[in-house]
This record gives structure tokens, C-alpha cells and sequence, in this order.
């Protein structure tokens, strides 16, 4: 059976503090979510701002698949923003537990069944389609819980929905829920789950094996305070354990990883390396064991294929390296060495880290080729100097000057800051070897003093569409970006063919 | 009744793909976690390195409360290496899935199952205490599964872990094979989890309701690809949460945020701003709703309190916001606008988050400040000028001119960034003032490309221990670092009194 996706990432995920998205990002998001497959977009909460009106009147107007649904409280004018903002389907809400009628509403029990079902009346008197929730459900006394649902599926109420608004909720008391919801509404049931105690997929998935044929979600799993349950750990959940009652969904799943970058990006919401699916270590390894298990049989290591969310597996090395993966991955750059140098190799890789230093693809680039000395001269371009200047009243400029192939080239450029300052300078000098494009440039958040160290990540793309990843570690921020920018051009250089290379420059 | 937590951050989490720890790093780990609580440590994997068996020689010899336990695979020279390593307890694991027998091990079940035994009988020959791990558990055929257990039980084993190798087990097929191992050894059970659909907690406690006693965790949820059982989570959900039998551990929650704050750093793998009880935003709120019921009784919208993790609470301004939280925020910076004077702040805040802008704590105040004028002569010290120069054969170097009451200070300097080099400069000039110290620098990781933006966060203490956060946005990360400090300075003169200030410039 199809579980529907109710995607909140524009409204639940919008209130992530710090999380502020123009109406044309939502409504490029809306169209992400569309062709992601998802059933139901949350598009907004009209009430709260003109330009928040504005995003859900061109997300209703964009002819998507999916419905489009905007939040309410059980009012009037809450209301009637989201006739304005031409909805058909609202989400309507009002506390029901008896702390948010103490503290927040200060209401008693009757005012607020009274307050909801006045304002259900209304919307219905509209036409239109409404999900109520119960907020704060899971901290409700339950008798009170289902006379509310009661008495909302009276006044017309066509979906209900179970808000576990703080993540308070055990697996076991969401299924209990979940069948007095639908014993005593007969109507479809959605679950809405926060992650608070690391629970929301399991809560999520708690309600579906009771009976819930909706689940809110969001992509990443943002949303206020530890944020809601992630769309793509329910989705990939559902499709690929043995639950009793097995399930699925519309989500075309090969586009999670793809959907997952862009609203990282548009939101700015990092995701840790270390997250199920879509984190950047989801799909790699580096312990021998397991890197020894996976190039026999990816499955040993790994739960479904990277392939199936759109993605590669990943292979590094470090303190528990071993031959096999090293083997491998110097394949990689056609570096064949034998036994007994892989094993010279992984020594030198394992003393580096026992001192606690992380070892990059180029550093071990770097120690196999000290170690089988097969390419001697392997380095097409080198770094000879540069020089960047920053200051009020400037552009940050920068000055280069390149090795390649032992004749040396100068160049100059500007940039917005001194990292893409020195790199258009660099770029300015190898377009005469090959129209590279930086697809890709990471900055891993640092910690600790501004001294701290940096990880510079950089994707690079020649003009056939070879690319390569580079990675460096240092303390100045623009000097490790220039060194991964030259290395990066050295290993495309080095993949794409040597003859290639002398010819052109 | 109180569940054992076994944390193999030092083993399962130093697999993460980059993470890569000195001995001393290792050492003072286990210090953090002995302090926490935790009852028992993994400290490595003696065999794998040099630099391993001496970071665990080093934790052995450490007295600590915890008890110490290393890996060992199923064969005399792992078993040996624990033993060089002085270790009394180790965690022997070797694969009992037919997937991993047929295309890693390459061993018939009859072979895994004598290799097992001969291990353990060999390891109690030095009176070692034994936990036996059979790897893949949750896909290894479920018969076979009760045999292994049977059979290293009797071989003296003296508990029996349940890995989910690769995190492909749902809640309820954890909960049946812990009760079968327990009924075919009669031993005490511990559960280890990976997180890669997200249901590590759930399928943790699904284990514990079901008579396991021990749980294997690790600090922020580090650990192969998706990651482990994430300690703090664990921790809080046994805690906090209904579960139909209640459990505790002796973990020390209030050291909770401090310790993992401390491996995120060592380790250089950040956490996610929407992470359970650690990450940036699970005690923060932006939603006016949310802001204006936490000001009335925080539980409305906190599950907990921070303080129970170690943690304060965050309010931040946005598209979301509500009348109460601005307000309330102003009042910090001891403003006081009117109704009408809040009401207009708010609305200019909306329209700026409505294009997509987020604000900062600096924005909100200079809004507020243009809105009621009540400070207008708010910036003690002003950036006059800067400029920074990095280069090959030098050190970053950097002159700065600021404008302290009216009167012009110069400064020069240099560090080991761009950042440093600037920061130290205008730390020279401020020094006259006060001995402000940068508390943490924090970077936001940046994806797109090199001229994507860039967000920085500076705390800084001065010499009363008073200390203020400032956040700023841009394009240029120097420029950007620059500003950030010279706000923070202006807020921490604001936060403390004028006539201080007045006088000691």
C-alpha cells in the first residue's frame, strides 16, 4: 500500500531559526518537491507576512502535481489569508494539551473545542479541504484527545492529524493514538513527528503500522528546534526493511541525494557527515574490513546501493586501512603497486594517522608515489608564488605564477573574496591547458580559535566533463584553497591521458 | 533499573571515514568519558597499528573508573594484541551473515562457528572476559543466529552483543532476536545499532524493553557511514520518555553538550544545527508562537530543559516572529520599545526575511536602534580601514584603523591565517580597552561555489568573564571576520555599563 508524503519543508522547515527563503526559493523548491514526487506540499502559514502570501499564491498558480496545503490557526483571518493566497486545502491547528491552554492559550477545554469547530465551520462554508491537528497531541490527557478528534470530524474535519509537537512520544503510545484517532473519526490519519529524542522515523513508522495513511515530513529533516522527521530515512525506510505491514511511496528515490544538496544549500542548513542517506559518510568506508568486504560485494557493508538515492560510494583511507583498499584506490590514478609496496604504503598511511593527522587523496597520491617512484615527474602544473591583497575600498585582488611543463605564466585577477580571487587568477592561466570549472567548493565548518584548521573541498570539471575531487587541510583558508586547486589540476591532468597533456600545452 | 552504556567512540566512531586521533587525543577522550558516566570504553582495535596498541597501553594504565575493552577478531594475534595492550575485557567479533561468509570470510557456517570457539577458549586461557559479537547479526539466517550464540556460550563467553551491522533491522525483529539470544545463553545481552535509516535509538531501546542490559553508543552518533547509536540521545529518550519499562544509566547528563562538543572538535566531524539534545538549534526557537509560549512556560515548546544537558536556550528573530519574542530580545540589549515602535520593527524584519535575507542579532539591533532612536550614538569603536596581505615567503600580515570615541587607533600584525592576522591587529588597538578573548570562532560550512557566502560567528569574553556571540554574513571570510569582531566589541561595551566604557577610553 502507498503511504502519502505530506512535505513541510516550506513551513515547518522554514521556521528552522535562521532559515528565510524568498518567494521565488520557494517556489523553486515547491517544483523540486513536485517532481521529487510528493503528494502534498505545505507551502506556507499565510497569515504571517505579505511576502509569504505572495510565495503560496505563485506555488498554487504553478500547476504542480502535488496539492498544495497552508497553515492556519482557528480564526477568521488566518482563514481567509488562505482563501487569499488560493488554497483549496488548509492545515488547521489549535493547542490541545492542557499546559499550551494554561500557559499559551488561556483557554479551558470547552473554548477550545468550541474555538475549532467554529473555525472548521467557517473553512468548510469556503469548501475547503481541511487536516486538522490537534497540536501538542502526545502531551494531551487521551480521553480529551478523542473528544477533540470527535467533535472536529463532526464539524467536518477531513483528515486528522496527530502532532507529536515536542517529540515526547514513544513508538508504542503513537499506535495507540493512532487507532483511537481512526476509531473514533473513521477518517484518514496523518502523523507528524519531531525528532527531539532521535525518534521521529520510528514514531513515524509506529503510526503507519496502526493505520496512518500520511506522514509529515521534511527534507533533511529540518524544522524547528531538532527538526522533523526526514522525508528521505522514511521514505528508504518504508521501501526497504521487512516492517509487518509492508508500505511504499510515490517518491522517485533516485532524486533524494540531488533534492537533499539543493535545500541544504537554499536553506543553509549543513547536513552532518554522519546522517543516514544523505550524509557525506552514509555511502563510505574507510575501516579495511569493511572496504575488504565492499569491493567483494558492496552488500556486506551496505544496507541498500548508493545508486538506488542518487548517489557514489565513497573509499578513504586512514588508521584502519587496509591492502585491499589501498590497492584499489590507487588503481584509481593507474598506479599498479606490488604486494610488498602497498604494504610499505599502508605502514607510512597508518604512522601518519597513529599522530592523530587526517590523510587526504592526495597524500596518498603523494606516499605511493615516493614509495614505487613510477611517476617521477608527475606534477604538470607548480605552484611558484602568489599573493592576495584584501582592504576597505578594494576588490581583493590576487597575483599568480604557475609552472607549467617548466615554463612559467603570471596571471591577475579580482574576486568577492581572496579565495575566488586567487582562483580566478588561476584560472585565468590554465584556460590555455583547458576551460577548467570549479563545480564544487567546500568549506568544513571549523571550531575552535580563528587559528583553527580548514578542509577546503574543490570539484573541478574540464572541458570534457572529467572531474575530480581535491581535498587539503591547513590553517590559512586561502593558501589550502590554491594548493587544492593546483593539485585538483594535476589530477585531472593525470586521469585524462599524458600525450593529451603535452600536446596541448 | 539502570542499563549499561558501553561507548566505542574511540573504536566504531575513529572508523568515521577522516577521523583520525593521536594517543594523547585518545587519552583524554577517555578521561571526558569516564567523567560522563560511561561504564565501559572500547578503546581501539589493538591489532590495526602501532600507534593504537600504545593510545590503549595508555588508557589501560589511565585508572580509570570505567572498564576498558578493546576488539579483537576471531584468530591468536588479535587475541595477543589485547593482551600486549593489558587488556582484561575485549569485544570479539567475526560475521555470522551468509552474505559476508560467502563473499568475505569465505567460510562455511561450521568454520565460523569452530574459528569462534577456539577464540574464546583461547582468550579465556588468560582468564579474559569476553563479549562475542556476531557481525551482520540482523541478517544472518535467524537459526543459525541461536546456534552461534549457544555455541560461544558454552565456550565461555561471558555476554553476547547483537550488531546491526549495518543498521537494516526494524524495531521489532531486534526486539525477537535479543529475547532468543537471551533464552539460548541465558547471558546478559548488549545491543549495538548503526543509524542508517535512521532507527538506531528506536531499535536500541526496542532491545532494552526487551531484556538487553547494555548499550554500545558513541558521542554524537559518530561511527562507519550513517553512524552508531548516538550516546546522548540514548541517554536522554531512557530518561525523559513513557516507556513501558523505565530504564536510566549513570550517565552524568549535564556533560552531555560539553563532551560533545569536545569530540566534535577532536574528531573534526561537525553536528547538524537540527541534531537531538547537541546540535545548534535543539534549544533555539524562531516561530512567534513557539517564542511567545516559551516566555510564558518554556515546556510548551521544549520537551526538557537545556540546563538538564548543559545547555542555554536560544531565541532568534525572523519571518516567524511574533511581538513577544522581539521584545523580549530588545530587552536584553536593555531596549525597551513601545507597542507600536515593536510592532514596526517586526514588520521591517518580515520584509527583509521575506526576500530571503536572514537576520542576525546585529541586524535586529540596528533595525530596532534606526526604529526607536534611543541609542544613537550606539558604536564605540568603528572600522576606519583594513587590509590584509597573504603571500608564499610570508605570513599573512594585516593593518587595521579603528576609530575608538572619536579618536583614530592604528595596528598592525600578523597570524597563520588572513582571519588571525586581522583579528590580532584589531586586538592590539583594543587591548587598551579591554583584554577581549576570542572564546570560539566558528565558520558555517559554505557549499556552491568559491564566491558562495560565508557565515562567521565570534564569541568573545572580556576580563569580567561577561561574554557576547556576534554572527555576520558575506561574501569575503576576511572582511566578513572583521566585521563579525568589531560588532561583538561594540555589544560586549553595550552589554556592559557607559560610564565604564566613557571612562576608560
Amino acid at each position: 500500500m502507498n503511504i502519502k508524503i505530506f512535505d513541510t519543508t516550506l513551513r515547518d522547515g522554514e521556521q528552522t531559526p535562521g532559515v528565510a527563503l524568498s518567494p521565488m526559493q520557494k517556489l523553486n523548491i515547491a517544483k523540486k518537491l513536485d517532481s521529487l514526487g510528493v503528494n502534498i506540499i505545505e507551502a506556507g502559514f499565510p497569515i504571517i507576512s505579505k511576502g509569504e502570501l505572495h510565495a503560496i499564491k505563485m506555488i498554487t498558480k504553478a500547476n504542480l502535481t502535488s496539492e498544495i496545503c497552508g497553515l492556519v490557526r482557528t480564526n477568521k483571518k488566518d482563514v481567509d489569508a488562505a482563501i487569499d493566497a488560493n488554497l483549496n486545502y488548509i492545515h488547521m491547528f489549535i493547542a490541545t494539551s492542557d499546559i499550551h491552554l494554561k500557559y499559551k492559550l488561556k483557554l479551558t477545554r470547552e473554548q477550545v473545542i468550541e474555538k475549532a469547530i467554529k473555525s472548521i465551520e467557517y473553512g468548510k462554508s469556503y469548501g475547503l479541504k481541511i487536516e486538522f491537528s490537534a497540536e501538542d497531541a502526545t502531551r494531551t490527557e487521551r480521553n480529551f484527545l478523542k473528544k477533540v478528534f470527535k467533535e472536529v470530524a463532526g464539524a467536518g474535519a477531513d483528515t486528522i492529524d496527530i502532532p507529536d509537537t515536542v517529540g515526547y512520544a514513544t513508538p508504542q503510545y503513537i499506535g495507540e493514538i493512532t487507532k483511537d484517532a481512526i476509531d473514533v473519526t473513521r477518517l484518514p490519519v496523518s502523523i507528524h513527528c519531531h525528532d527531539d529524542f532521535g525518534l521521529s522515523v520510528a514514531n513515524t513508522i509506529s503510526a503507519i503500522q496502526n493505520g496512518a495513511k500520511c506522514a509529515h515530513v521534511t527534507i533533511n529533516g529540518i524544522g524547528e528546534r531538532a527538526g522533523n522527521t526526514p522525508l528521505e530515512e522514511l521514505v528508504m525506510a518504508l521501501k526497504c526493511l521487512q516492517f509487518k505491514k509492508k508500505m511504499d511511496t510515490n517518491i522517485k528515490t533516485k532524486l533524494l541525494y540531488e533534492t537533499s544538496k539543493y535545500i541544504s544549500e537554499l536553506a543553509k542548513i549543513p547536513v552532518q557527515p554522519n546522517k543516514a542517506i544523505i550524509g557525506d559518510n552514509a555511502f563510505s568506508h574507510e575501516s579495511g574490513i569493511h572496504t575488504h568486504g565492499i569491493l567483494n560485494n558492496p552488500l556486506t557493508y551496505e544496507p541498500i546501493g548508493p545508486e538506488l538515492v542518487g548517489r557514489n560510494r565513497g573509499l578513504t583511507v586512514g588508521k584502519h586501512a587496509g591492502i585491499h583498499g589501498v590497492k584499489f584506490m590507487l588503481e584509481e590514478y593507474n598506479m599498479s603497486p606490488d604486494i610488498k609496496q602497498t604494504r610499505t604504503i599502508l605502514d607510512k598511511i597508518k604512522s601518519i594517522c597513529d599522530q592523530g593527522k587526517q590523510i587526504t587523496d592526495t597524500e596518498l597520491f603523494e606516499i605511493a608515489n615516493e614509495t614505487i617512484k613510477q611517476y617521477k615527474e608527475n606534477k604538470l602544473v607548480k605552484l611558484v608564488g602568489f599573493s592576495v591583497s584584501i582592504g576597505i575600498g578594494t576588490m581583493p585582488y590576487a597575483f599568480v605564477k604557475l609552472n607549467i611543463n617548466g615554463k612559467n605564466f603570471l596571471g591577475t585577477d579580482y574576486g568577492v573574496g581572496p579565495v575566488d580571487a586567487a582562483l580566478n587568477a588561476i584560472r585565468k592561466i590554465t584556460g590555455r591547458i583547458s576551460q577548467l570549472r570549479i563545480k564544487e567548493y567546500k568549506l568544513a565548518s571549523i571550531s575552535g580559535g580563528s587559528n583553527a584548521l580548514c578542509e577546503v573541498t574543490i570539484k573541478i570539471e574540464d572541458d570534457d566533463n572529467n572531474n575530480i575531487s581535491s581535498k587539503y587541510i591547513g590553517k590559512d583558508i586561502v593558501t589550502t584553497s590554491v594548493k587544492a586547486m593546483i593539485d585538483g589540476i594535476n589530477k585531472i591532468m593525470l586521469k585524462t591521458n599524458k600525450t593529451r597533456r603535452k600536446k596541448i600545452v
